[in-house]
């Protein structure tokens, strides 16, 4: 099978989850991995890239990250909705969700995270920085990302390409109950 | 002018970014005020409805967020994609932006926030919750939501709705360099 995945430089990151778009957080730790869907997450910084994303403290995904010190972050394009809001809706402590719904993931580079080309626009890789209080209090974790690589039909040079050639593989952005909005078109502003 | 705009109960108010649209931040302090735009936000909590933004430490718009301890998030429609990044492109620091730009901004209900509504899908009010580290470290500013409304045509009784009868509020997504991703179809998930 030919990947369309080149490595993503890392000054340019953040800007594959700049527009917000609903992500697969990826976990691995003591021989367990899992898989599950978060709306809610923004890059920090761009350089060094570093990002935050809400793992409730309830998950068997923030035990895991807890555990490892790492997670990934997975980017579904619009071909992967129904696999977004399921992954989101069960949980993965008594059942492997990859071997459940079919996923294949590699071991990302650098930690050994899970990562999913597969059906996604990209993936990032992250080191968790530990924030004791932010965790605690906002379910917030903070990380650095210490790879990406983005399918290069639809992102390369730093840059998005948003068109109908490669609708499966738009960005996807939680509305609410399995609503997703998808990034369908674009809109160039005028320079100020 | 008739407005469509609609309280927004706070139980709800989360879900106006749970999609992760660019949006404008609005302060005042000392009888100075301003706006600009911030791509990367999330919310952190259903309810009591709490939300993060990243709010660099450098901005005009820091300076006055941290002396009246509040902010207000409003959501700008596809039709303002131009005057979104022209506001994220110069300071407020020497001109009043709502001046410079045509900008009509009411008061908010509970803190007196600018919040804009023509043009705009939705507005919050946020409440600083004060974290030194986190705005120090990541410039990021967590806030609890105490007031909010929507446009009733695009989201109401706690759901978005997507449709080309209302483009111009179509929820935009920064990709970088002026070049926005519109939410503009929708996707319904199959049921888990």
């Amino acid at each position: 099978m030919t990947t369309h995945f080149r490595p993503v430089a890392l000054e340019h990151a953040s800007r594959l989850i700049n527009q917000g778009p609903t992500l697969l957080v990826t976990s691995a730790a003591g021989g367990r991995r899992n898989v599950m869907a978060a709306a809610w997450s923004m890059p920090v910084e761009f350089t060094p890239p570093r990002v935050a994303v809400v793992i409730d403290k309830r998950t068997f995904t923030r035990e895991l990250v807890m555990a490892s010190g790492a997670f990934g972050l997975c980017i579904p394009g619009a071909g992967l909705a129904d696999l977004t809001y399921a992954v989101g809706s069960t949980s993965g402590r008594d059942e492997d969700k990859f071997a459940r719904y079919g996923l294949v993931a590699a071991e990302g580079p650098v930690l050994g995270m899970p990562v999913i080309e597969t059906g996604c626009a990209a993936w990032l890789e992250c080191r968790l920085i530990r924030e004791p209080h932010a965790e605690e209090a906002y379910d917030t974790c903070f990380a650095e990302v210490v790879a990406a690589a983005a399918d290069e039909r639809v992102f390369a040079q730093g840059h998005w390409s948003v068109s109908d050639a490669h609708a499966s593989l738009q960005t996807i952005h939680h509305l609410g109950g399995g609503l997703f909005a998808r990034a369908a078109s674009v809109i160039r502003a005028k320079a100020p």
